[in-house]
This record gives C-alpha cells, sequence and structure tokens, in this order.
C-alpha cells in the first residue's frame, strides 16, 4: 500500500483491505512507523515507541477482529499496557511497569489493533494542553506553534498527523472532546461508566472520566465503542447497555431532533468570535438537515459547580498519589509531581473529607438539576473550547507561582489554599468551561470538527446527549459528516513548516 | 375483610382483592390502622402516623396500579414524602417538612400504596439497630426485649406484627437484611443504582446504600421491584436493565445453582452458633433442591476494608450535616446529634479528602478483587447475622463514652480520632460483619426467614448474587420459600406479651 493511500483511509477501511488480504498487518505497521519517524520530531505526539513489541503482534495478527491489523496509539494514561511504562507524564511513576492490561487495552487487543506507542500527555491529566515537564510539550500538527489540546493531546496530533487512523483517549474535563477540537478531528466521550476501567485501576475523579478514542471518522468511534463498551468484572458501575450495535447508528436517519444551541461560555467569560462563528454556522446546518434548532443555555449554578468540580479534582489527585505511593512502596514527594499537581495534592490533604461529598452531593444535584433541559431537548449544541487553540506556552503556570507552590504549598495555612483554589477555579476553568459540566453530569457528549478559523487552526462543535444515548450522537454526528466532510482535511508535511 | 384473613394475605394477594371489588382500600386502610392501634405501643415502629392523609388517598385509589389500595409504610429516611415531616430520627431535621416526593415514593404512589404513617430509625441509619434517642427504641415483635434490627427497624417490626403487608427500606451496609433476618422477613438490597435516588437526594455512602423494602413473601418484593426499578433522570448512575420483570422469576426454575456457603463472619470474629445451625440447614436444603453447594470463603482484605468503610460513612455523615446545613439555612451544632453520629461528622471533617478517595479506591478494588469468586459461584450464603437479634440497649454506646465524645471531640487531635475510629471499626462493625461488604461492591444480596432458634427468635441466612442479578436471587429465593415456608409463623399478639 502506498502511503498515500494509507492516509486516506479509516481503520474500518484498511482493516477491511486487511481482512481482504489485499495490505498485511506488517505493511501497515510499517508506513505508521515511518509517519512516526518522520512527524514525531515535530509534534511530540508519541513518548514511549512499541515498534518491536508490534512487529510482533502485527505477525501475529489473525484478521479475527473489527480491526484487525490496524495499527494503534494508547495514552501514556488512562489504562495500564501490560509489560511497557506507565507514566502518565510524571516523574513519580517514572520507571513503572503494570503487570497486566488494563481490561480496555485488553478489548483493543481482541479488536485485532496493534498497539505501537504511547502518546503524550500532561502529567496525571489535569488540564487541557499537553506540557508536562517530563515530556515536553506535544504540537498541533496544524501548526506546532500551538498546543494540540490535551489531556490526549498525544493521540489526537498523531491522529492528525495520520500516523495512526484513530487513538485511545480519556476525558475527566474534556480530555478526549478538546484534543479533537483542537486538531480537526472526532472524538466522542461516552457515558460514564461506558467503558472499562479495571481491574487494577478504578473510576477516577468520582465519574468524571470516561475513556474511549479520538478518530478521523464517526464509524470507527462507533465501531470501536463497540468492541470495548460493556461490564468488566466487579466495576462499581455500568452505563446502560445500548439497543443495538453502535455501527449500526452511522447511517440511520436521526429523525427531527430538538436541538438547543448557545454561543455562551458555560462556565468561562467570553467566547472567542472564531468559536461563536462555529456554533452558528452548526446551529444553520442543523436546521437545514430539518432539526427543530432552538438557542438555549443549559440551567447551572456556577460558583458552586466550579468549586465542587476543583474539590474533586484535588481530592482525587491527592488520593491518587498515595495510590502511586502504595504502587511504588514508597511515599511520593511533593517535588516529583509538577508544581500544579503538587499544589492540587497538598490541597485534597488539607480539605476535609466531608467537603470532598459535599462536592459530590453538589455536582450529583447539578446533574440532576440538568435533566428537565435535556428532557425537552435530544441534543445540546455549542463550542467544545470558548476559543480556537491556544499557544504553546501560553497556559504556563507562571514561574514566580511555580516557586510559591514549591517553597510554601506544604506550609500554607488552609484559608490561603482556599483563595489559591478559587483562583485556580476562575482561570483554569475557563479553559475546559464548555466542557467539564458533562464530565459531572456522566452524558455522552462529542466534538465535531465543524470549523476552521481564518489562521487555518480546528474549531470543534461539541453536541451533548442524554444519559446512555451515544445512539442519537453517532447518527447525527454521521449525517453532519455526510453533510460537512472533514475527512480530506489534513495538515501539511512536516516538512512543509 | 376480618383482621384474621389481613395478616394472611400478602400485598400481592390483597391488591388482587381490590382489583376484584372483594374489599375496598379504605377497608384494609382501617384494618392496617387498627392493628398500628394495637401493636405500635408495644413495638414503637412507626414514629409518624398519617392517618388522615392515608384515608384520603385511600378514598380517592383507583385500581390501577399493581399495589393499588394496599396499605404501606415508608421509612422516615431514605425518601422523602412531600408534606410529611422527615427527620432521619434526628434533633437536627425536627419539623423539617419536603416539598416534594422522592422519585422511589411518587413511584410507590403510582404502584396504588397507600402510605399511612413513616417508620422508626436510628439516627441517618447509622446502625444496626433501631434506637434513637429521638424516637425511643423499636422493638421486635417476636418478643419486645429484643432489638428488631435497624436501620429499616421500624419497617421490619410493623411488617412482622402484620400491621402492614410490606414496607419500605433502605440498606447502606445491611440495613434492610438484618431487620429482615431479626423479624423472620424477607429483605433484599437490590443492585447498587436499581432504584432511584432523586430528585432533591443522591447517592448515599459513596453508593452503599439501595432502597427497596421488607415483605413477608418474595412475589411482593418482586413485584415491587418491578414497580419501582429503572433510572431516573439526572441520576449519575444506573444499574444494568433486568432481562425479563422480577415477578416473572418467581417460580422459574433455577436451575442447578453453583452455590458458595460460610459459617464464618466475614468481617467479625465469631459467628453464635445458631446462626452456624442456620447456615448449615441452609446449605443441607440447597443440595436436596438439587444446587452445587460447596463450603468456600470470599477473598476480603479485612483491615483495610473496615478502615475504607468508616472512612466513607464519617465522610458521608459530614458531608450529610453540610446538606442538612443548607436545607435548613444554619450551621447544624454538634449537640443536636447523637453522639456517634457527632463523633462520625467530626471525624469526617478532620480526616483528609485524599485519605476519602483513597478509601473509594479501596473498596472499588475489593469489588473487584471479589470478580473471580462471583466467576465461580452464582450465589455466595451465609448467616445475615452472625449472632441472633441483641437485646434493647445491648449496642448502646458507654455513657462515659457518650460524654467524652461531647466534650472533647472537636478539639481532639486527628491522632487520637484515628485510634477511636479503629476502636469504633474493631467494634461496631462486628455487627454488621457478613452484610457490608456487598454495600461496597454493590451487589445484591437478600435476607431469607429460614430459621429460628431455641428462643424463638428468627435468624436469617444471606444470599449474594452477582452484581445485577436480582434474578437469580429472586427464582432462588421463591424456591426456598416453597421448599421451607415461613409466611404462617407469626409472632403472639402484643396482649400475650
Amino acid at each position: 500500500m502506498r502511503e498515500e493511500e494509507y492516509i486516506r483511509l479509516d481503520a474500518t477501511a484498511l482493516a477491511g483491505l486487511v481482512r481482504g488480504g489485499e495490505v498485511s498487518a506488517i505493511e501497515l505497521l510499517e508506513l505508521a512507523l515511518a509517519r512516526l519517524a518522520r512527524w514525531n520530531p515535530a509534534i511530540n505526539a508519541v513518548v514511549i515507541e512499541l515498534a518491536e513489541r508490534a512487529r510482533r503482534d502485527a505477525a501475529a495478527t489473525l484478521p479475527a477482529g473489527p480491526f484487525a491489523g490496524v495499527p494503534f496509539l494508547v495514552k501514556d494514561l488512562d489504562g495500564f499496557l501490560a509489560g511497557a511504562e506507565f507514566t502518565a507524564s510524571s516523574r513519580a511513576l517514572l520507571g513503572y511497569v503494570p503487570p497486566r492490561d488494563s481490561e480496555l487495552f485488553r478489548r483493543y487487543r481482541d479488536a485485532g489493533l496493534v498497539i505501537c506507542g504511547k502518546t503524550n500527555t500532561p502529567e496525571f491529566g489535569l488540564v487541557g494542553t499537553t506540557e508536562s515537564l517530563l515530556r515536553g510539550p506535544a504540537r498541533n500538527p496544524w501548526n506546532p506553534a500551538y498546543s494540540c489540546g490535551g489531556s490526549s493531546g498525544g493521540s489526537a496530533a498523531a491522529v492528525a498527523a495520520r500516523i495512526v487512523p484513530m487513538a485511545h483517549g480519556g476525558d475527566g474535563g474534556g480530555s478526549i472532546r478538546i484534543p479533537a477540537s483542537a486538531c480537526g478531528l472526532f472524538g466522542l466521550k461516552p457515558t460514564r461508566g461506558r467503558t472499562p476501567m479495571g481491574p487494577d485501576e478504578s473510576e477516577a475523579w468520582s465519574g468524571f472520566v470516561q475513556r474511549h478514542a479520538i478518530t478521523r471518522t464517526v464509524r470507527d468511534s462507533a465501531m470501536l465503542l463497540d468492541a470495548t463498551q460493556g461490564y468488566d468484572a466487579g466495576a462499581p458501575y455500568t452505563a446502560p447497555p445500548p439497543q443495538r450495535p453502535y455501527a449500526g447508528e452511522v447511517g440511520r436517519d436521526p429523525g427531527r431532533l430538538r436541538i438547543a444551541f448557545s454561543t455562551r461560555s458555560l462556565f468561562g467569560r467570553d467566547t472567542h468570535p472564531d468559536c461563536v462563528a462555529a456554533v452558528r454556522a452548526a446551529a444553520a446546518l442543523l436546521e437545514h438537515l430539518g432539526h427543530e434548532v432552538t438557542e438555549a443555555h443549559p440551567p447551572i449554578e456556577r460558583e458552586a459547580l466550579v468549586h465542587a468540580y476543583l474539590v474533586v479534582v484535588a481530592a482525587c489527585t491527592a488520593g491518587l498519589v498515595r495510590q502511586i505511593g502504595k504502587l511504588r512502596g514508597r511515599r511520593v514527594r511533593g517535588r516529583e509531581l509538577e508544581p500544579t499537581t503538587q499544589f492540587l495534592a497538598t490541597l485534597g490533604e488539607a480539605l476535609p473529607a466531608g467537603e470532598f461529598e459535599f462536592a459530590r452531593l453538589t455536582f450529583h444535584a447539578a446533574s440532576r438539576a440538568l435533566a428537565p433541559f435535556f428532557a425537552a431537548h435530544d441534543v445540546f449544541v455549542d463550542a467544545t473550547l470558548a476559543f480556537p487553540p491556544p499557544r504553546i506556552g501560553e497556559w504556563a503556570l507562571a514561574p514566580q507561582l511555580q516557586w510559591a507552590i514549591r517553597s510554601f504549598s506544604s506550609v500554607l495555612p488552609r484559608a490561603v489554599m482556599r483563595r489559591a483554589l478559587d483562583h485556580f477555579a476562575a482561570d483554569g476553568l475557563e479553559r475546559t468551561a464548555n466542557t467539564m459540566l458533562f464530565n459531572m453530569s456522566g452524558q455522552p457528549a462529542m466534538s465535531v470538527p465543524l470549523h476552521v478559523n481564518a489562521e487555518g487552526l480546528p474549531i470543534g462543535v461539541q453536541c451533548v446527549g442524554g444519559f446512555g444515548d451515544e445512539a442519537t450522537l453517532f447518527r447525527l454526528a454521521a449525517q453532519l459528516e455526510q453533510a460537512a466532510p472533514w475527512i480530506e482535511r489534513m495538515p501539511a508535511e512536516p516538512a512543509a513548516h
């Protein structure tokens, strides 16, 4: 197969060619590895290469699973790959090699995917851009001066660069949708409990985090979710089962959906004109496609929810640091963590358990308060990000603040920690302003690459469905994909930069 | 209808007579109220009477729902009844009247049930006996010197006294199963997420608490669960849907089940010989019924789990106290709470949020560690309680300890709180030693009234099914009910004591 063909086909098509004997798994892998070698120096998308292991896997591939022989990348977070280092871009985990696969990754292998590397993330996936101290920034293939988003930034960059047709992601505040938006790709965060978290990890961030993938086509996302969804033994929760395979939703008439859209930021201040334009164009397109489209904003108690979100993330970062200590058999030192992480972990140890529980009650109540809005509307549409992708470095913590955290975070009185939390909230959550609400509610949400701004940077449109209702989203996404195809848009090869 | 007949019929049979026009809802209600008047002074099962309201409801009853016209009691906990006081047996809530029904109670009303009172509980349902300072002890109809268990103790006492054929319950550590065991009744705790918690409450105790009922017959429990199960809008989680109505499982051949049993206490020290005898007799009966019965003990890390359980309960008690403060528009004072509650709430404010998250990760991991055991066995059987019902007062906190908590709990250093926690753990969890594991794992579990000891006190046998698999439990329970019927066993009327 010629590279030109490889980069135009999605995973479903490639698997079909493998099944038909027209190309072999090893040929596809070598194409992926060649592109990786060419692109990665420019974008730093893949931080752990697994070429030899992938060659062995590809040689052993039987054309059995739905994606047999298709090259694939997993995030260095949101799942364990047996025998491969797991760092979550943290020095606290350097050298840690998990002994067995996560159930999700086992299902990837059962589906026939050939895992050829692990992708870049921010430390523990805590922020919406991929610029860790350990791994350095992953860059946007559309313009390497810009962020590819995060936390599944490395995965998105690799898919946008067409190293692989799709890659694994996880989303606790927008971490699938944001990089999909920034890189011009399709990214769906499924319903809470849809994909497995076990056996050696658990519900992360109190149920905010869901795992799935970043793809170029809607059908790849649907078929991959068919291959990975469903209860894993011993899990505390599971999502309502789908009525039929998601692959069957692609191409099915979505009917006349009741769609609400908003150009206002949910938790942030302003929405950039490029993003307003993207949403207005999407609303017009949806109306043109026959849907009942109205402008409406979901009801939220902004202050209480921002606070609750951060309390949960701080508590869960502290819990994760304890867990890493258990895993490694020694206490994690503050300086092994990035300043932001150290701040959140310290905060999670300073806040009372009762406040964490109250935060949980608060976001559960918020989710229930959204229910009438989603009874009245099948889908909510807004901008995935309230602004175009930021420049690399734009979201970095000021050096003085880094120094202050390093020096004082373990001795600061609680009241000061709280003020810092609120500062963090106002500033940091601006960046995930439109996505995080649906991590709290557990609803499925996707970023659809419908728009490109004048600078040539992608702008994603977010569509949110009812709890358990990925089906409607896949039907709608496939309709949009057909009406406004994005598959041929492709960044220039790295030599061009 | 004669009272003699009323007390022999279950809710399904009574509803059938109402539907056939052979008895009216109001007649049934008056029978219930007459029994309530006669029994309640002896057992203190009902703490809020709603006779007038129930008479209006009964008069308006249309024979529509599956339980149309059947008198029913709800616990003064685990759900809001619009317009009726909600106290959870706490002075901190005295006078609080919720403005709207919980979804569960709305479904009870839709099923045609006539709610005629609210039943006694310990404060916030924190312990396995019903002896609050506010309401005084509920007593066991089989012998009023003994506890009826808790926290759904008032409901169980009322059903055992045949005031109503079944009553509402909730179970966060055994609170349906323990009173069912103590009162010779059938009590099933469903899978996590099976019944609704909204719209104005949420997941309690991090998912430990599930709501359902205490019944005399298996079919009542099954049909009531059919009427109440399923997602409520905006809920963070929902259980896997049943394959068919549970009522249809009753009488269906369970096949040859792989059943593990144990006479050892899961978290406690010893098992009383009466309870060992109950389990051995149950195992023999199950073998006689054709099941594959083996002695086996599920794998648990006792110390870590006991600690995790208490950290969760302390954190959630603190969160609840904050929530009550919000509800009432003022801070709850420590002295409005019972000493045990005050201790737990104080502890939940003293423990770090990170420790609560780590406890959540710990019990989720324990649940996953149980999965192979429940892959190898369809059902696990042991004693619901490791001892016969305790005497009233036997589990009371020593007055010195009460005084110490009152005096010092807000000023104790964390290290002392921790030592107190471990003491509490060792002692308090002895009482829910066999039940609480399945609150942590979220699995369905039931207490079946298979045994009575030489003193005439009921001893329940616990049967635990796989996550989401109430169906197997209902099939098995109905088989046991037929093989070893308990329905005719009835405590002597109160005059006899």
